[in-house]
């Protein structure tokens, strides 16, 4: 049993240094479209792969967990928010490749404007993430809440974003396919949201056993 | 035992069943963009309820059977595919609901030029998304193989798009809030191939107890 309670340890330490990667990839991809930074941009891809293994080492200690050790109630609420937490970082992290990739493409043209909403839409993903962690370490439903409210925020930044560009391209049609890769950016954002509040979720799910999923929050 | 192999076809027809809906909404949102269509779009997004609801039921029957069965193996591979699969199948209904929500948009912008790739490309993922799903029932390994092999067209359909509408836009730029709009239609359905993809990457998975996730398949 002793034995047990290591192992799931050993597996949250692991989600948690996933975690970590994830969070500093998310913040060098960005950090690299506002500064226009090919070294980071690079950064952001050679540190996919470690990611990547990551996933599938977690997936495998998650699933051995739930062969060998036949978990009841709790523990298995946890093995399987693991096992999503640990599918949500992972795309987040391609979400992250996916800026940097943008960004390659962005040095070859000249700036649209002064980039003031993406870095602010880029800080509260940011913050989201990591509340989103801390909360399942911590099993904290209020750092969990606090994701999903800032779901909205992350919307309405996302499409005024996407309006301003819109007006720019119009007025300067030569920044057409600039602004068209920083609408793809703040898309990107969006969905690295999408996924931290995800793992609010399941971390709601994991304390409470109540799936908030789909809105479905009760008042708790 | 037997209960136990009742319990698991249930949760595999259910799976079915939200396949089913994915695909039809999938196939629903697309003719909407083609053709304009108020209606379809809108039947798109009164059926997302239906799926999230499915999305967790699949889920508590799928963590139900790990709890009480303690299966060992095959099974255990099958329940936490079935999570995945289901978590996949998910998002396929939520970038729907999007490519949904773009055509209520696009309906009051005039058309940017008869749409011939967007088409093209939306058969091809649809018909991702079918095999995937036939791929696990079947247990059918070049199924899976077929869908992965897909996967680079579509990416490279999704490149052609992009870069024809960014010409298109820089030929006339009234055209620039609906090219925009069909680009990120054509993003959305990439996303759909890639959930495809991870379906039949878990397939494989299935299958062979083999990982091929991340490009990481030897040679079969």
């Amino acid at each position: 049993m002793r034995h047990f309670i290591e192992q799931l340890n050993l597996l949250q330490n692991r989600l948690l240094e996933m975690g970590g990667l994830v969070e500093s990839a998310v913040h060098q991809s960005v950090l690299a479209v506002v500064e226009r930074s090919e070294e980071l941009a690079r950064r952001v891809l050679d540190n996919e792969d470690r990611i990547n293994h990551l996933e599938i080492e977690i997936d495998e200690m998650a699933i051995r967990l739930l062969a060998l050790q036949q978990p009841m109630a709790g523990d298995l609420r946890l093995l399987t928010a693991a096992i999503k937490i640990n599918t949500d970082l992972e795309r987040m992290g391609d979400l992250a490749v996916n800026i940097a990739q943008r960004t390659l493409t962005l040095l070859h043209l000249s700036p649209v404007k002064p980039l003031i909403d993406i870095p602010r839409m880029a800080n509260l993903v940011e913050s989201m993430v990591h509340k989103s962690l801390d909360a399942f370490v911590k099993r904290e439903p209020d750092l969990a809440r606090g994701v999903l409210v800032s779901d909205d925020t992350v919307d309405h930044l996302r499409d005024s974003i996407h309006e301003e560009l819109i007006a720019f391209m119009q007025s300067d049609p030569t920044v057409i396919p600039q602004a068209v890769d920083l609408i793809l950016v703040a898309r990107h954002l969006e969905r690295i949201a999408d996924h931290a509040t995800n793992i609010a979720e399941d971390t709601l799910f994991l304390i409470k056993g109540i799936d908030v999923r789909h809105h479905a929050e009760p008042k708790l």
